[in-house]
């Protein structure tokens, strides 16, 4: 069995972003000459999510406007996490339970095993600092 | 380390339903000879799940009722994007992400590794139309 | 390839808990004696979540008053699950779909492959009763 591990690292300018990592798990999967396997993709942070979905600025904006309507960031002391520490980011760890943590995708023939709309994004809910994502890839 | 592929395709009649495939993942799994290792299944498009619960449908008449709740299919043009594109399905890229993507199943001496209740299912929120679903397996 | 699997159980006082399950997960990695793959956690009910997040009791008190908010335990007529059998936990079983099943962790050298604050838990919505968690580790 073969292992592959590569970490990106992001910093966006916003609070929130989403961004897509698709070419760089392409990329990290063709460095690790692995052709059947699994590949593993999570952040290193638990205020953002790695999920699968759809490359549309619309819907990304419908993703942003959901979360804040259910998980919103203001104001700050609804949170205990927030009045009971020093953060301010009890929402982005509640958005980032809700996206999802991790995705793990099929590795057939050297290639990710999608369908034809399937990306892969960062999702951001407590950025404008630097953050690691994992690519970690296993199999034969 | 040993990999075996399968993929289902379902066409349901309905815009949203759910659908039992835990048989089909034990058949794959024997099929894969596969005795040791992990199991994903995931749909192999952005506005379906794969997600392990009960065989029970009033829960499943819970779950339509609680995502029409949070996140109701109509009206249409509340989602950017069904605005911005030819799409009607934005509720659907929604509820997916709140359903989960995937799941990833222990199999241990040949079978999946499963509490007394576990079941997976296949959970359509935009259909009427042929989508696959991807069953891999790797191990020994 | 090697795989190990352990089973540890639960039996919480409260209907609700979140109990840290890092060091189990880190001791049954130990005794795996793998070095490169891939950790399983998860449930083997349908009630509860294993996630990845803060180990911060204000947050976790954000996350229950999130999840009733939401998907309140009670009345409990309002769910047909409950209606309809003789159970009282259709919220788990939603509860369980928000916060998700299972993780899936990298194992690097011998570790669990985490950023600085990553933590396991075991989320119980439905408790104050024996309950199993399964961890799978494969890889060399």
């Amino acid at each position: 069995m073969k292992s592959y591990r590569k970490v990106l690292v992001f910093n966006t300018k916003t609070r929130r972003a989403f961004i897509n990592i698709t070419h760089d798990c392409e990329q990290a999967l063709e460095e690790s000459g692995i052709k059947e396997g699994l590949l593993l993709c999570n952040p290193m942070h638990i205020t953002a999510s790695v999920f699968i979905n759809d490359n549309e600025t619309g819907l990304h904006e419908d993703y942003e406007r959901f979360l804040e309507r259910i998980a919103p960031e203001k104001p700050h002391d609804q949170y205990r996490h927030n009045t009971g520490t020093f953060e301010d980011n009890a929402d982005a760890h509640i958005k980032r339970q809700l996206m999802g943590r991790e995705v793990v995708v099929a590795v057939s023939e050297g290639k990710l095993d999608f369908g034809t709309w399937e990306q892969i994004f960062y999702g951001e809910f407590d950025g404008k600092r630097s953050k690691r994502v994992l690519i970690k890839i296993i199999g034969d």
